[in-house]
């Protein structure tokens, strides 16, 4: 068996030990004679393991009591038509669109009222995020809407909306749990675990309590209600049973490794290595405004796509793969998620004063 | 490491060797340097996973050219809503109530047109399948639904319903892949994968093609229209991947056992074996008309509920877990899914006889 550094923007890697774990555990989990994946999610068995979950969540991003955390299926792109059908009690809501996850977010609202796009980056291919400190809010806005970190772009809100006293929703897929947040600000949080938490087909979505109502718009499908998974507690159907156990090792690994502050310090330290190269490098660029960077997704390019390809090539032959940015960016791409070790920083960066020299 | 034999009505027990693959492909799969969990659902390695196993799909249920195959998220649940929202242009379905699950799929459907209970067998604790061979179909139904195998009930159709020509839609989620079908008879055959084919997470639906198209009711978000996952082969966003990867090689076995016409005899004669017990027994009693006996999940009673939960709790004791029935039925409840192999019925059926000469 030999890893690769593996930079994929999701599904993208995990802990190591949990993949151990996972794997010690796959034919008799904890002496039930049988895998998480053979288990009734009514047994006792199962009831600890999402329970152990959940507040592991609640424990790492310190959630109050008085927000719901719920485990669902679907994706981000389920949550961008459940949001508008279960908050628009007005018909109105207002977006900022900072990248294709944000637009197809605003778009699907279109169905169900009038969605204002209140403001966009897209003038310079979302590359920075706009300054969200005196939007016009339309005064009846059920919410406000952003996607937090944007993967494809790489950039990141450094300070939230201001809102003007609405509600904030917020789209945290890509990064998710990479360092604490102060969730009182929010009316929802949401992220697909499948880029920092855990494996695709699960949606984690922490709801504050007077949110989940059954005055939802007319023909909203039961499983597509908040109300129908928070009062059974994810079990109103049979939920990705496997993917939340999955998700509850990655929590403890988490706190072992110190918490979310100590994932926000050593996620810094990770992505300054990256981003100081490309601040001193003569070849590659980073593509992001300096002020926005995310410290999860970090897309850069040669100016050159012949060379960014062979990049790409060589890079995967020494064990640095999913290096491909995203077509609507071109060049490269490195995701790194809490699980990329500052080895795998490393050895990509020292690969790529390698590939410059050689380049030259 | 001690293996049970584990009767769970779902999510349930899958094959042993399936498991033992997966766990040792945990940390790479095939050379990979990575776990599934962590491939992009856009890479060539996972493109491969669900293409080989949806062509393997196709080979064992012979699925003709004219139906898609999708993988889907949300459940049977969810597929309640999805089915009168993709087909009901004339907003009028049939519905026969078999069971708890039919009857829940026709509530949801009233939220979207006119749903008709056509027939049903809720007049005697749904123990047997109505008589279908002439219904008072609708002349407008846009389709009939039917549940093919009651889970909770241990019930199964022996010949599918006369629909008078209008389109069938069956959910077969407790004996999808059992024994043969002939698709040409639906217009949509779909399951939650959890009970007979893979971990929870995951639906499968079999579609033909002309019931895929944009003109769905008003309302239907983007991820709930059949075109939306069709036209992406069920990748227009991050799919279950660990789900379809274990379902891949849940049909890769099923193959190696010789496929569907195979499975069917190794389950008859399964079944066989707790039936024929059952109908000599002076204790046990089947709770199902013989007639609408389902090879998979096979209910039975002692009559008397202290005896019962005796059982219950020395049957696990014994290795035999899970045979709780369900609360609306009572007693104990036997699923012997595809994984279950015939020792499993087998022990089974002489701890049951132990069990009747100490309690006679």
């Amino acid at each position: 068996m030999s890893r690769v550094y593996n930079f994929s923007a999701g599904p993208a890697v995990l802990p190591e030990e949990v993949l151990k774990e996972a794997a010690e555990e796959m034919l008799d989990y904890n002496g039930s004679g049988m895998s998480v994946m053979e288990m009734s999610h009514r047994s006792k068995v199962f009831d600890e393991i999402i329970q152990t979950a959940e507040a592991d969540l609640r424990d790492l991003l310190k959630i109050p009591d008085n927000y719901k955390v719920l485990f669902l299926q679907g994706g981000a792109s389920q949550q961008f038509a459940m949001i508008p059908m279960n908050l628009m009690k007005n018909r109105v809501a207002d977006y900022i669109v900072t990248g294709q996850w944000a637009k197809k977010a605003w778009q699907e609202a279109q169905k169900y009222g009038t969605a204002n796009k209140i403001a966009s980056s897209e003038d310079k291919t979302f590359s920075y995020i706009p300054d969200c400190s005196d939007l016009p809010i339309s005064p009846d806005a059920d919410y406000v809407y952003i996607c937090e970190n944007n993967t494809i772009y790489g950039t990141k809100y450094k300070t939230l909306p201001n809102t003007k006293g609405k509600i904030l929703v917020s789209d945290v897929s890509s990064c998710f749990l990479s360092e604490p947040m102060d969730i009182e600000k929010y009316g929802i949080v949401y992220g697909g675990v499948q880029k920092n938490v855990g494996p695709a087909g699960l949606v984690i979505a922490i709801i504050r309590e007077d949110l989940i109502t059954e005055d939802v718009l007319p023909g909203t499908p039961t499983m597509l209600t908040y109300k129908t998974h928070a009062d059974a507690n994810s079990l109103y159907n049979t939920p990705n049973c496997y993917g939340i156990y999955i998700c509850g090792k990655v929590f403890k690994w988490l706190k072992k490794q110190g918490g979310l502050e100590a994932m926000k310090e050593r996620n810094e330290k990770k992505a300054k290595v990256l981003y100081d190269y490309l601040d001193s490098s003569k070849l590659f660029k980073g593509t992001v405004e300096p002020a926005s960077r995310s410290l999860m997704n970090v897309p850069f390019v040669t100016g050159d796509k012949e060379l960014d390809a062979k990049f790409v090539k060589e890079a995967e032959a020494a064990g640095l793969v999913n290096l491909k940015g995203h077509r609507t960016v071109g060049g490269m791409r490195a995701s790194i998620y809490n699980a990329m070790p500052i080895e795998g920083v490393e050895a990509l960066v020292e690969f790529m004063k390698k590939f410059e020299k050689e380049n030259a």
